[in-house]
């Protein structure tokens, strides 16, 4: 054990642990990575704070104790299956260009700060998907989806894309950071679940496109802030180490994609609804950061600016086009924000990378390759969410029932309540007494026959 | 003072710091564990915020600003006593294996940012008692006994364990980050300022075990996710050197165990009550965190989702325990998570340790000095925390009146409310003059006589 | 593209990026200070998190959604013209003692992470602004003000005090994190633009000085614990390199000056007012931050304890005098908070700096260098910022019509708000049919005339 009252500066000579050595150069470069590796890790994981509070804040009040239980379960399920099965199916070294079939457990590999960096992705790709399906999916149903789209769909992606013998990587397929192997992939399994789940109630009833608002819009702006914050980790620690030329580039162009596509959002909603609208400029801020994340180590400042401005614009009408045109019920606008600008961004690396970009004098070898990365990934997820999804709606309905969904999923699910603003005591007094039973009887009874005693 | 306008790679060479030198290699080795320890103890300042977050959210919001207050009330008062004088009590290095003399005041320490990191610790262990006393204890209460364990018994546990004549160090005792130090010395005092104060009012009325339901869910599930991030500086940095074999390994097991105790309470609380209880799923999340605190840097992968798994279930069998059976209020099962998990972490480490563990041949041993530690601690803390609330309550009452406690303590200690949805102007119209004292009139009278007008 | 599935540890060699070569003690140091600057970027950065729930907790809730907005189009566009223009003015390096006059969109600029750190804290100067000014202005005046300040006014005080040829730095004028730079060119420009502002309507109803309470306390202190959380990168950060002596004084100057500020302001509040008042306690905590900004890598720990006791007070009553005695209508204290304990941090270095300081047997030469520095900036910010502000207000009023005022900014400029805690859906049963304007039409009608049908 670390002697922890020892000073630093005397542990380098005095340190028990059994890896200790004197420093070089060599293991100072593993320790600064380290560090970068380790800060864009919590950053990431971060993130999933910032998921559940957009998810939370952007949808109703009766729901809000289901989407956070969501949200934790995914990173939960999430990081033990990539541990258990699909790191190795997205990095294991001896598999073929489409899957890997090593590495299982995480035997043989020695670099577990990597693992512990990619876990933190995974749950991501599942995140997405949740706040799209939210106010009307089973909890079952939706951790079994999860569970597939972690264990194998998403490792799969990675492994063309990310790891060194995927069919896309030799292609030269570009996605730094993730648009098409993350957000793309979370996207088109949302619109999977969502097309078999079908809208909310009341959504279009009447053949009339209905708003139903969010709950508690300062929360969701705080998620908004927190996934901007987080991003900076995802983009940033893609480097995978602590170069001092890449990073600053990386973190220079996430910062001004964002603050172009906040301000075209902004801007747009005023210009074609007389009003600056605050969801669709909220969700602006995470248009331009997804639409940035493929290209943020190969698209020069000014360009980043560029693809941010797009991004903002592209998603008010792409929120517009799914809810009024294909009456597609994404409660939080996810498909929107990590499809179409997933797209975007994966395909802007064609036009606007300095390296092989067409507004580059590249000429359109780049664009094609990334629009063939976009077709296998949609195709890929299309097929494997939809017909996993398909089939398990067959043995047993996703959707809850119509009156679970008009109870809200908060007492269906969970039986309870997320806020409680007359302060109150639940007594059982006129409940059956159940011997032996207190605790499950008033955890079961919270919501259906409770007795309020404002003290 | 630095020229901020020069790049920083001709700073290395003009840079004005009296401390700068030409970099060497064991200059650098300062620097890079210098970012990772600082990022920890940023990283474990910002847990503050979570348990401010989950104890507001989960108690009652006539109580909210109280709970804040205590929370910003303990961090500043435990960075303060411990510069004055923890640190020396804990780190002293000319101590006896009780208790450090020297150091006090920062003399003759080189080491500030291991001080800064301690500093962040300190509060931890007095906030997990803030939640267990809430909605009933007076805060100038409160605030000698905040002083008392930070002061000094929380650094006399600290010295027996984290410093090298530490006579528990001496026998071999293993708490890594401090399933024991921190969080069982916390749930030990907590427990025995809950057993004088007694449980809220309505609580346990008619021989009943009744819900009192918090009263903003989503504020508090905030708050376990800044401590789940939290936690990874809180275990991470305990290792005080950025480890490239070490620190991945910490945080892996960290996020796997966690993992695992959300996932096995979530799935228990389903199996015995029906329904996925949030707020007891919660509470597993940081049940999994204290579970593996101790343990972190030398239980295996797989080893630290067995000790997550187990943390979840017991986490919920001991609130209801604490709960149902010994009628002992916590509004938050602060007791259950870091006493009941805080004994399990440090246990475990008995069985799951691959360098001293049973079930890795290595015997019994380490298994009973564990416990031997558990029990001395346990012994300090119930004696020094007891007695000294004990004399504390004679001297004058630490509970506040029944009055107070129904109108909420928010009024009584600050005369003011948390949460105000109704858009308003208080106005002094009718209040009597008080010539020179507006601002303190308006302060004194804001709940007892405001007049609202809506505008 | 980095190949994510090599292990850290082969990536030494292997790894692809163009600026790639054999690590050198050089390029270490480069890495470990990026490191520290990019944390401390990204800590910065979530500041205007904390700065958007502080001030939306603080304020009413028929503003919260304007409130949230304006923080997110302040970062937004500082970033985007602190990297048009704002960096050559501030850091152009050919420019003389007044202003810079090269270095336009980066041109010929290399350390992009040192433009980085530094675009994250142009958009605190111009948030300072938001909160005095909140309730009350229209989005596009405040937009415009925001504009100016970061693109110029800001620009050309860090080109005084921070560029090396700047006539304060000449003087020897000393701000090491930015109490004068950052907080009290914010201040004041909060102070012109609230003086041709005016106060909220009924604030000063009938002579009296009313309450107008925030509407979510919580929501605020957490803004406050990510403030302080943030200010570890504000104050930490500005020492550009992770230097093992420096910054853990910096951070330990930080913290304990906070912690003594909360403490001062909380029992200050006792004694004046009977009550700890939980909203001038939690801005004591800002006030800490603030006063230690200017000097915190040279006042001793013992002595940041005694500047920020003062700074606890002198904001009590500095809120007190604004408020009270001069009748200036700041919703949440900014000017207070950054203005008076900006000048008080600032002038703090005359007394308590170990390398200048009156109490350490310097004289008062650095204490008259300061105070020189204060009033010059005092001047430029008021006759800037007061002219430009003056003027857009003939052009075209910067404050919203009574009507608006009342019926909440959320409704006026974005027709939405910012909570509902009723589970509803808007229907447009009732709406004027217009034919291929869906979703404007809803967005336009939202408040209007919205048609609640509750499930």
């Amino acid at each position: 054990m670390l002697k922890k009252s020892l000073a630093l500066f005397t542990m380098i000579f005095l340190i028990a642990s059994p890896t200790y050595a004197a420093p070089t150069v060599e293991s100072l470069e593993l320790s600064v990575n380290l560090v970068w590796v380790m800060l864009g890790a919590f950053l990431v994981f971060f993130m999933h704070a910032g998921f559940a509070m957009v998810e939370s804040g952007f949808t109703r009040s009766k729901n809000s104790l289901n989407i956070l239980m969501k949200n934790f379960i995914t990173i939960s399920v999430a990081a033990i299956l990539f541990y258990v099965v699909g790191y190795g199916l997205m990095f294991g070294s001896t598999g073929a260009s489409f899957i890997g079939v090593d590495g299982f457990l995480l035997s043989g590999v020695g670099d577990i700060g990597f693992f512990v960096f990619q876990a933190m992705f995974v749950a991501t790709c599942a995140t997405i998907m949740s706040g799209a399906v939210a106010e009307r999916i089973k909890l079952g149903s939706y951790i079994a989806i999860v569970a597939v789209m972690t264990a194998v769909i998403y490792p799969v992606v990675g492994h063309w894309i990310w790891q060194g013998d995927g069919w896309l990587t030799s292609l030269g397929f570009s996605d730094f950071a993730g648009s098409t192997v993350v957000h793309l992939t979370g996207a088109v399994g949302a619109l999977m679940v969502v097309l078999i789940l079908g809208p909310r109630l009341g959504k279009y009833k009447g053949g009339k496109v209905n708003v139903i608002p969010g709950h508690n819009i300062p929360l969701g702006a705080l998620g908004v802030f927190i996934l901007w914050l987080g991003w900076f980790g995802f983009n940033g620690g893609s480097s995978l180490a602590a170069d001092p030329e890449l990073v600053p580039m990386v973190i220079g162009t996430t910062l001004l994609s964002t603050s172009a596509a906040l301000v075209s959002s902004a801007a747009y909603t005023k210009l074609r609804f007389k009003r600056v609208d605050a969801s669709l400029s909220l969700n602006g801020v995470l248009a331009g950061l997804v639409g940035i994340t493929a290209g943020c180590a190969e698209i020069s400042l000014g360009g980043s600016i560029i693809v941010g401005l797009t991004s903002g614009v592209l998603l008010v009408e792409g929120i517009r086009f799914l809810d009024a045109k294909c009456k597609i019920d994404d409660p939080v606008g996810a498909i929107a924000v990590h499809g179409i600008c997933g797209i975007w961004g994966t395909i802007a690396i064609g036009f606007f990378s300095t390296n092989t970009g067409l507004f580059y004098g590249y000429g359109p070898a780049q664009l094609g390759i990334q629009a063939i990365g976009v077709v296998g990934v949609i195709a890929w997820v299309a097929v494997t969410v939809g017909g996993f999804t398909y089939v398990l709606n067959l043995i047993s309905p996703i959707r809850v029932s119509e009156e679970e969904e008009i109870a809200g999923l908060d007492f269906a699910e969970h039986g309870s309540n997320a806020y409680e603003f007359k302060d109150s005591v639940l007594t059982n007094d006129d409940a059956e007494p159940t011997a032996g039973l207190a605790l499950a009887d008033r955890l079961n009874n919270l919501s259906t026959d409770k007795h309020i005693k404002t003290e």
